[in-house]
């Protein structure tokens, strides 16, 4: 399956290259230096991470083994995610696990590369691999789709503050 | 394959139903509801997990989305070991996720039963479901066999001063 939903912005292209995976990919108009800057630090992920819902950063020690716990707040609830890092190698590649709250034990395994395509812009591509089809098929179900492009969009936004 | 550990206590039997699980049967000389308290309470678990070493339990939140983490002292070093509560149906099934330290990122899912045989005796089995075969694989030739079996030998002796 791939789709790709169009916005404004570049388009998010969403495919199942196995039947446990998610891949997406996103071009942002920004180089990999500073695509990585805003993927990073805290306070520039708090910006675009909760497509405009306050994220509260409890936790981001982006070495390897180290703990992530992000809360967003949206309408009186809260949703954490939280999980530990497996990789960090800066600027390029980010490998760590994803689990929210609303499903303990759902833990799925994102691995995140970011290209130099040489023109300014970069490539960002997240497979992320879970234990179960049933895992895979649920998240896909999610509007998952949605809610990224609306994430990314808010990191272009971030991105050109920082140009 | 399956493979069974022959001590003077109960076998343990390690078999792999598919190329990304390990399971674990073992049957303990006690009832059910022993079983459970010497699993759950961590006063208990502390005297047993370590297989004679020292053992902190940092956290063991036994309720749905709880955390827990353990950490294992000897000859000098200190091995953490942790993850989180999916289910826990007093007195028959806890399904956690389980993390080393040494490897952050690679998590198992452990589905735990404990069944009453309705003699005085508890089967537990225990089926872990890894993101990989290799990470599978990786489990199955850790030695943890033998240290299985140590810790349940170690269970063994806990449930004889509960009796």
């Amino acid at each position: 399956m791939t789709t790709t939903a169009t916005t404004t912005t570049p388009p998010v292209t969403v495919s199942t290259p196995s039947d446990r995976e998610i891949r997406i990919e996103r071009i942002f108009a920004a180089p990999r230096a500073l695509v990585w800057r805003a993927m990073t630090d805290p306070a520039l992920v708090a910006q675009w991470w909760g497509r405009g819902n306050q994220l509260v950063i409890e936790r981001d020690e982006r070495v390897r083994g180290g703990h992530w716990r992000y809360v967003e707040h949206a309408g009186g609830e809260s949703h954490g995610f939280e999980g530990r890092y497996a990789e960090v190698v800066p600027p390029e590649r980010v490998v760590r696990t994803f689990e929210w709250d609303g499903m303990p034990g759902h833990v799925a395994l994102e691995t995140a590369t970011l290209e130099d395509l040489g023109d300014g812009r970069t490539r960002l591509v997240s497979v992320s691999l879970f234990h179960t089809v049933a895992d895979r098929d649920g998240m896909l179900h999610s509007g998952m789709e949605g809610g990224i492009a609306q994430s990314y969009a808010a990191l272009d936004r971030v991105l050109a503050t920082l140009a």
